[in-house]
């Protein structure tokens, strides 16, 4: 293959924290490939659209959601192909990644496909995580503090073992499970100073403590910050 | 207090690891803060330079590092005491930070002192930990993983149960300590894929398998990038 592949990080939202690189390496891209479930629009996209140039061509793979293991890694082998024939064409292909590409993103089953068969650079991006730091002036760590991103779908037992080390630790895809994670840090005695953070950077943004949040799900874009159970320091 | 305080992350080192909005806020800054150990120049204040305007006053604040925590807790008392006689005059304050303010940064013990008394922004930046990854093309999680950011300064013991859960992790502060990391990963069998990210951005940037770094001590600013003993998951 003669082209590159580019992932790149556009952050969790909010269009201004795209990074120079990210908005460098969207003006030299030949191909543009977007990713969304089918149906849907995608997410990246919009955060990116003010800086896609009318040179690039747009790809737009859909992508297969939910629990059928196969038909989700079919996708990821038609977007394996789809973008595999464009770098063969020595195009520069910028696939769009919300967040930064290496966490939780579709690019990692990209890498995995393609890593060995062209040259690859990462852009990387701001995750969510951070950003609802960021909102909520949530101090992450200082000195010997550790912090965790973790997803709820890890299960509770897992959780509570990376939260006993962790001083704080985000965690994401809470969906139905988010009454499984507020379960959790009642237990643990971290439910009270644990926050919600709802569409981070969207229209609908809200941020309010876990403890008034009532309904069965958390939309897929939220996340709790919480403390965990790792000693503070002062450092 | 009138003024604004503005914690902007300039991110790794990489000065295109800017965000716009990091660019946009020392734009319209009255100060800007620097921070350094005594002595020192500011590395934030070289990432960021290109963006520093001629209309902004610099005020550039030593720092004491090391173990002697009064030293070190009355540097940022006065550092608190220099920030919040700018803020009460009305200025908006841009604090430079190395990497995301809230992970591991001074602006932490700022907000501490004086997120009562002003109106405070945080920008949050491209950490270390995400840029190594991307260097290095390591994909940190997907599915149900978890990931830890984890100073070495937290003992093996915690280090131990950190990496148990995640699936992998950045383990930063290495310094003297890197001798003991290496053991611990090599008694835990993941030494073998652990990175060494040297100076990631700079001139002297290295990147190498920890099992090849010989001397007794890592520079500062250094990471090991490890997978961790979480289970693998496909999602």
């Amino acid at each position: 293959m003669s082209g590159r592949l580019v992932g790149i990080g556009v952050g969790p939202g909010d269009p201004e924290l795209l990074t120079l690189k990210a908005v460098r390496r969207l003006g030299e891209a030949d191909v543009v490939v977007t990713l969304a479930a089918a149906g849907r629009p995608s997410r990246a996209r919009a955060v990116a659209a003010a800086h896609l140039t009318v040179q690039a061509r747009e790809l737009h793979v859909p992508l297969a959601m939910g629990p059928d293991r196969t038909a989700v890694d079919a996708a990821y082998d038609r977007l394996a192909v789809a973008v595999g024939d464009e770098l063969a064409a020595g195009a520069v292909v910028a696939v769009l990644c919300e967040g930064d590409p290496l966490l939780f993103g579709t690019f990692v089953h990209l890498l995995d496909r393609l890593g060995d068969d062209a040259p690859v650079e990462v852009v990387p991006g701001i995750p969510s995580a951070l950003a609802a730091a960021a909102a909520e002036r949530w101090p992450l760590a200082v000195g010997g503090e550790g912090v965790a991103v973790l997803p709820a779908t890890m299960g509770p037992a897992r959780l509570h073992a990376a939260l006993a080390v962790a001083r704080s630790a985000a965690i994401l895809k809470l969906g139905a499970r988010v009454a499984e994670v507020r379960r959790l840090l009642d237990e643990l005695g971290l439910l009270d100073g644990a926050r919600l953070v709802v569409e981070l950077g969207g229209s609908d943004e809200r941020r309010l403590p876990l403890a008034a949040w009532r309904e069965p799900r958390a939309p897929y874009f939220s996340l709790v910050l919480t403390r965990g159970l790792g000693p503070r320091d002062d450092g």
